[in-house]
């Protein structure tokens, strides 16, 4: 985002991402009349409230990413208390987000158990990324081992899939939270949740203050995006292997070296 | 319930309701083998710990009911911070827990709205049990004028209807809490959890602790249930009256003045 209302309850509380009033950071108009293009343009104007200083520590390309994967999986980590050493964090789906998530629980001190549906992320999940655990979620047997010891989940997962095993894995009290959308309803079985307080909360980016601290303790960590670096000449082919989820783990476009190029040279 | 294990991570928190080993207080076995009946009896015999001290100002008929639903409902609103003047509080359902989770919302200094499919209970709501507002889920414009007011709703309802509109009376990071058991599985559309940080959790009873807390403060705010006490001889007339939701809002056997005295005559 690249403003809102900045006087709302929810601006007041650091939670601009909530405001009615918030502006998308491309293909919206912003308050000013403008349209906002977002990372796709050469230079961005906006309201001070909207910048992050940028850690001198964190690398240009891998940082970019976070300002979206990052600050998503950070924020419902921090607000629904999932960011203490010893706890145990699932994450669901290694993708843009998990990536990112398994990062963030590790420098937080947690244990991380990746579960996912392709038991070949295995090796990628423990050996590269420094997760703890990989359950295959339709492996019963890894399933059952894995109930009722999980304080949260973060649910990175976009397609419709049965809830109530998931929710086994979680500790009484235990939270789910998903930060992806399905397109169709999600559907959770009322004894799932009730039986032992467990909750399913949704999450979508995240305010100002929580991304510039994000940032710093990324930095502080560091934790990064795994990106591939591409000129603007490849979106179209980039939009393709997104498509069939063929990058580890996003595309970052290197503006500087490719449309700023072009726009000087046609001039 | 009458017992747990007493060791395990849920009893050492205070929630002996999540303990795998809970016993619950009518039609099961004791760790020492005898069979439990509840409060279908003219004895029992517990461990100290499933023991609440029953205030002197609390009615020893209009208090019965709130170890269930005084319970089911307070423990929520305290664990999900539901419970600060100033709030305001959706109860969805007016009930045997609904009209109880009214009473706790103006106990707590909160803004009370029953929601409710039967235009019917309005007066009931406002007049009798004290609401401050009173909307008919069915009545579109009502609902939208609700739009994101509420901090959180007991949902009390075991029938399954639709969530969308519910989730939209939520404030952003609002938290709509199932202390009911419908059926079949709820749907939950993703956008209306992930759009605003909202939470859809499960509560079942409460711990010890938490039901000696919730008794002592109904006691000070005069907060109790609604009953019709009734003698041991009307209970299939009683259960006959609950299929039919006819009863504002629980029955209450008197065992001493019914059960006792007819054990006394058969001897």
């Amino acid at each position: 985002m690249v403003n809102s209302c900045q006087s709302c309850e929810s601006c007041d509380k650091g939670f601009e991402n909530h405001c009615p009033g918030m502006i998308f950071t491309y293909n919206r108009v912003d308050r000013d009349g403008t349209v906002t293009y977002g990372g796709y343009s050469s230079m961005v104007v906006v309201h001070e409230r909207f910048m992050v200083r940028f850690p001198d520590a964190m690398p240009l390309d891998k940082g970019a990413p976070l300002l979206c994967a990052g600050i998503t999986v950070y924020s419902p980590m921090k607000y629904h208390g999932l960011n203490a050493p010893g706890m145990h964090l699932g994450v669901l789906g290694l993708g843009g987000l998990g990536h990112v998530a398994v990062k963030f629980g590790k420098a937080f001190g947690m244990k991380v158990t990746v579960i996912s549906s392709s038991p070949g992320k295995k090796q990628e999940a423990l050996e590269r990324l420094g997760a703890d655990a990989f359950v295959v979620s339709k492996n019963a047997d890894e399933m059952k081992a894995a109930m009722s010891t999980m304080d949260g989940i973060i649910n990175t997962v976009s397609a419709n899939i049965p809830m109530a095993p998931l929710f086994g894995l979680l500790k009484p009290n235990g939270k789910m939270v998903m930060v992806g959308l399905p397109e169709k309803p999600v559907e959770v079985p009322p004894f799932a949740l009730v039986a032992k307080n467990k909750t399913l909360a949704g999450s979508f980016i995240g305010g100002m203050r929580d991304t510039q601290e994000m940032l710093d303790l990324a930095a502080k960590h560091g934790v990064t995006a795994d990106i591939e670096v591409i000129s603007a000449e490849y979106v179209n082919t980039a939009m393709e292997r997104l498509a069939k989820a063929d990058v580890r783990y996003r595309f970052v476009i290197d503006i500087g070296n490719t449309l700023d190029k072009a726009a000087a040279a046609a001039e």
